[in-house]
């Protein structure tokens, strides 16, 4: 159903590529043009895995946080390559804060004392673990507090693990939770916490999922060792990311700034990451009901649950709680044809602490990029749109340096991006991408256009093949082997597009590679380039590759005569959204049902273990009955709407004003999709398809005014939400009516 | 569709039950009459948890393995037992091959020496741990060997795990396996190894299993600690149980015999069951591929599968091969009304050591009834059927004491049993019953009759929330709630059932408690009365429910004046495994046929991983066009055919002459289902719907011969054998027209 004709590159190259004159042109085309398909190959050559190489060991040898001395020589080198490579380029530095920590204690008081080394440990072999500067283990935007109390473990400390406490009459009230790292996004765990009304939140990483069990320990394999510590930000950013005192503007010198304890993204209780080290004497003492098979890890202990008060620890969190300055980089070529028109490219340069593969991996196929387009600037390459290249500060305490640009240049970038490309850290793998579906065409064609490095065939056929081979049942398998398109993910957040995506419905893409490089090294000191040419991408052809995707779509949206969105790969993938959302409602409904009777029969006190405490769970309000039909129709109205679109682009034949008008609004389509209040209790999150979600943080929700209401049992939400998403979806089809 | 009518125990109860006068009596009744119910009100208020407390204490009170002294003090404390409780009991000797192990090594040679301890420790506060005369720790029938041999982990060892070590390219051969417990009877691991060429085989349990992981180790808690060790038979018992040496005839002193080199139920290479502190060294000393992440367990280390040579291996196993007695205790009480149709109850009184949960827990229910009748029969009742009680010895070795009974008395058993009714050790939890489906209406009656222990509804409503609180989604929950009939299991082995049920066709049940009672004392020195009280049934009130239950089955199968067998039950079974199948032909056929599809595309190789040694499956032969409309029809009739016989004997009014001989019919009914030739490359198993598993084991494959056909892609012999079942059911279809 998605319509696949693309319209790349039938534009003008420049000097050395023959110039195709406007009026004419054939806008619908199966392949990029002749020229285009030459740039490329004259891109592609100039891109070296051995330069990329030098650049991550040489922006990954130090620690290089946001606000560190090596952080701005980091930017500043960025900002000299850029220059040297041909761009303009300057730093737009913003004010952020930034907790660092002054005092971290943890200890077990009772039954065996015990004091938590909140420390990582010097390997062997790998001199980066011992070098001076790096931040000490802790999750940024945890509150300062000092709180001593009995004990919890939280399996993951999501919504359902507290429900199953419940069910075993296990309260954390004044308690501090224990929850493992994984299934959600950090920052969701000591919020559910403290929602239930824990005082302090341990965050450990367990073995089982990233340690042993998955393979040996950091430095005899990748996975993290027993000292390992993954940090990482807390903040609440599903209300906003970015600096927590300057929502919706940018943290400039002068802004207007809210109270720290106004800011509505900054925990109320502490929070410290430790590493299993430090979580076995606290989980092996814990007594009380043996947890659920599901919530237990690989460390060799019966784990329980804890909650009897026999178990006490001591947790003390202080911070320094500092304004900072963010450097961004931002690098400009000026377009040709249509400077107004940006193709926005970014990837973050600070980093946990090395960061050799969370960020520089992905930072450094950036400036390879970057320098290639440059030469080939050099060589009488003209970009016909402006290119941006963007290296964020701050990415890893919550987007602070792209959310800032972009808060700060919103009005400016909401009318001349195009689109903005993302990477981020990078591995060795299978293509992954996510990113607005209006774009589904555009990453389809790169992926069948650009190779595998160490297979011989093209990413889409590699990745495909993963998708089938991990795929067990033989109908989903026989759907993948015929499919067309690249099934491009939803976005959630993670990285820099959120402000650009979720905030101002810039379209957005978001690259990597990934799945066979294994590793324990996220966030830690062995994040460094030591574990990075060992384990995850040696010979850095994946980072080559990389370029070459992100490269690709850089130039292609630069150099498209029609800009290549197509509506149909985002009315197939709301489509799907909405079938799903019908789905849940269906069975939420059931299950509702279902346990009204459960109830009203005692099926569950039955069952129960009569020698096990027990709580009979609540039972949900009644779920209403739900029709989406109204929200169908107007899907197939878009649907309508963008075949015809694409047929008029096709028979398209206006003057190149007329041109530049029409794709100005093809790009400025998915902004009919923002909510001009925003989601339910985040305004700041405006897009109406993609949210990251309130329970699950980095995991999107799509569709999430309504998803979330029915999975909170917010029904009249529900159907305020659904009547305003059918109005944007009205919008857009308007919207798409009246281009072209 | 199971007709639901009832007619049990319309009938004389002797002198101090109203005789009933027989001539027109009412056969299809919803309850069991008024004299039964009071005949088993009477019995329950025989019955003493304490009395069964007692009996479990003594009778567990040292190791009485097989050929032990102890062994045969038991057999006759029984049979004391018996006389005393009034019956006639006799002991029946039967004359068994038994290996018991003489020489056990196990040593890692290389990289690090390691030498095995190959024994449980005596434990703090259980004085049974430091008893003499336990039987070492070992696996019955594995051959006498002497191997040094690299090591190889295998995972559960079964058939699709050496599919996989065959994708990584690794191969058994000439190597010694070490494969954990669980997933599979124990036999099936070292014979799979075999048949790959392996030349030894140790099986460990895995703390993931039935270890720290589940909880606390024995004593501290239930499960497993780390000397812990399973022993177990590892007979080839699919082929045929019983004395390996006289298959199809009773062991008896001048039996002939084969050699034991012929006897194909003997293994061919040696087997050590190690617990995981002797399994820890060997795991962590392999390298190689990282083992599947479902393949890994609980221990503290990254498992890998090994392969490459360099972790050798030493294992030493020798047996003294003797034939002893096995003393089985046959105790007898006559019937009043048809002396010659016989209940027959059965528990094994042998243990591997002390045994208190397997088998002296069922034991002790079964002594327990057979005090209660007896001390009713004192009072003036006398069964109308004969019922036999049987103590079985030498079960634990592969059911030698009942196969060699069944076998040396299976033409008198062939006519005379009307059904046999097993148990085997008991826990504390849900009422679990198997076998024969024309028995569901009886089992459902019984189940809906007796009530739990500890909590105030039926075994049956117990169950069903059971059932319903351990499913995960609406439609199959709701389905449950809506359940009439309890879901009697099919039958593989695993007790002393299968020479009645397999061989002989004789309808069968086996009755447990279990779900709630904890414990990795299976088969260990730890299965004693200290572990039991303390984690099993501390009460023995789920003593007193099994002997409830059983009881209830003898008493109404005696007392019956219509037998309650209702085919309804066995054709709905039936035809539930047929659609089973049906499935299962359409998914291999998909399956092999989407295979070729991906290996006509490289998708195997192009999704794998470019660093890994990866072997490309190879394509299975295609899977033929399958159609059962014959077996559906097949089935139709037999239900038509059971529908009519109900009505019939709703309507029968004949004499009790013509009443005897119609309820010989109802009790031979099941044999129609026997397959003259037995079960390809097994000819003792004959039932053509029940048998154990070839490659499970105590695993049951309904529908065997066609469905175990398909599973190995014996297509010619699937057409044959699904010719021979139609058979078999249109053979009963017309004998059960011809009944009533």
């Amino acid at each position: 159903m998605v319509n696949m004709k693309h319209r790349i590159g039938a534009g003008a190259m420049g000097l050395f590529f023959s110039l195709q004159s406007l009026g004419h042109v054939i806008y619908a085309q199966e392949k990029p043009s002749a020229d285009q398909q030459a740039l490329e190959q004259q891109f592609d050559a100039l891109l070296s895995s051995e330069s990329i190489r030098e650049q991550v060991k040489l922006l990954a040898d130090r620690p290089h946080h946001l606000g560190s001395a090596r952080g701005k020589e980091v930017a500043e080198l960025i900002l000299a390559w850029f220059k040297q490579y041909g761009w303009q380029a300057k730093l737009e530095t913003y004010h952020v804060l930034f907790p660092t920590p002054v005092e971290r204690e943890l200890q077990l008081l009772s039954p065996t004392p015990f004091t938590a080394l909140l420390k990582e440990q010097v390997v062997e072999g790998d001199s980066y673990s011992t070098q001076e500067g790096q931040l000490p283990t802790y999750n940024a935007w945890g509150a300062d507090g000092d709180v001593t109390a009995p004990l919890v473990f939280v399996n993951y400390g999501l919504p359902a693990d507290y429900e199953e406490l419940d069910r075993q009459g296990i309260s954390v009230k004044g308690k501090i939770v224990i929850a493992k790292y994984g299934n959600s996004w950090r920052g969701i765990k000591p919020k559910v916490a403290y929602e239930h009304g824990a005082v302090g939140c341990l965050i450990y990483s367990d073995p089982k999922e990233d340690g042993y069990f998955q393979g040996e320990g950091y430095p005899q394999g990748p996975y993290k060792n027993e000292h390992t510590v993954q940090r990482g930000s807390v903040m609440d950013m599903v209300i906003y990311p970015g600096d927590p005192l300057t929502p919706n503007r940018g943290a400039t010198e002068k802004a207007e700034r809210l109270e720290r304890e106004e800011a509505p993204t900054i925990l109320k209780i502490p929070v410290l990451p430790i590493s299993y080290h430090d979580a076995l004497p606290l989980l092996t003492a814990l007594k009380g009901p043996v947890a659920p098979p599901a919530w237990r890890g690989a460390l060799p202990i019966t784990y329980h649950v804890g909650g009897n008060g026999d178990v006490k620890v001591h947790l003390k969190v202080k911070h320094s709680w500092d304004i900072v300055p963010a450097y961004n980089v931002i690098a400009t070529l000026k377009g040709s044809d249509y400077p107004d028109e940006w193709v926005v490219r970014g990837n973050h340069h600070d980093a946990w602490v090395n960061g050799a593969d969370d960020p520089v991996s992905g930072l450094a196929a950036m400036l390879e990029e970057a320098k290639a387009i440059g030469e080939l600037a050099r060589k009488g390459f003209k970009p016909r749109r402006t290119l941006v290249y963007c290296a964020w500060d701050g990415e890893e305490q919550s987007l602070l340096g792209s959310t800032e640009w972009v808060e700060d240049h919103a009005k400016e970038l909401s009318e001349k991006v195009v689109a903005y490309i993302n990477t981020d850290g990078n591995s060795r793998g299978f293509f992954r991408a996510g990113g607005s579906h209006a774009l589904t065409g555009l990453v389809t064609e790169i992926a069948r256009d650009v190779r595998d490095p160490l297979k011989e065939v093209s990413l889409f056929d590699r990745k495909r093949a993963q998708e089938i081979t991990s795929t067990n049942s033989v109908a989903p398998q026989k759907k993948l082997l015929d499919k067309k398109d690249y099934a491009l993910q939803a976005l959630g957040t993670g990285s820099d597009y959120s402000a650009f995506l979720q905030h101002l419905g810039i379209p957005s893409l978001n690259f990597s590679f990934g799945g066979e490089g294994p590793g324990g090294d996220y966030h830690s000191i062995y994040d460094n380039y030591n574990h990075y040419v060992r384990f995850k991408d040696p010979d850095f052809v994946y980072g080559k590759a990389l370029a070459q995707t992100a490269g690709r779509a850089v130039l292609r949206l630069s150099q498209a005569e029609v800009l290549p969105f197509d509506f149909e790969g985002l009315h197939k993938a709301v489509l799907e959204y909405a079938v799903e959302v019908q789905s849940l409602a269906k069975e939420l409904k059931q299950q509702q049902e279902l346990n009204q009777q459960l109830l009203d029969k005692s099926i569950f006190e039955v069952a129960a273990d009569p020698k096990k405490t027990y709580t009979t769970p609540k039972l949900k309000a009644p779920v209403p009955q739900i029709a989406l039909d109204t929200l169908f129709s107007a899907l197939d109205s878009l649907s309508v709407a963008a075949d015809k679109l694409n047929a008029r682009i096709a028979a398209f034949q206006g003057s190149k004003k007329e041109l530049t008008a029409q794709n100005g609004r093809l790009y400025q389509a998915e902004k009919s999709l923002l909510l001009e209040q925003g989601l339910p209790r985040r305004p700041w999150y405006k897009h109406s398809i993609y949210a990251p979600g309130f329970y699950t943080g980095y995991g999107v929700k799509t569709l999430p005014g309504i998803r979330e209401a029915l999975e909170e049992g917010h029904y009249d939400e529900f159907q305020h939400q659904l009547r305003l998403l059918e109005q944007q979806l009205l919008i857009l089809t308007e919207f798409l009516n009246a281009t072209f």
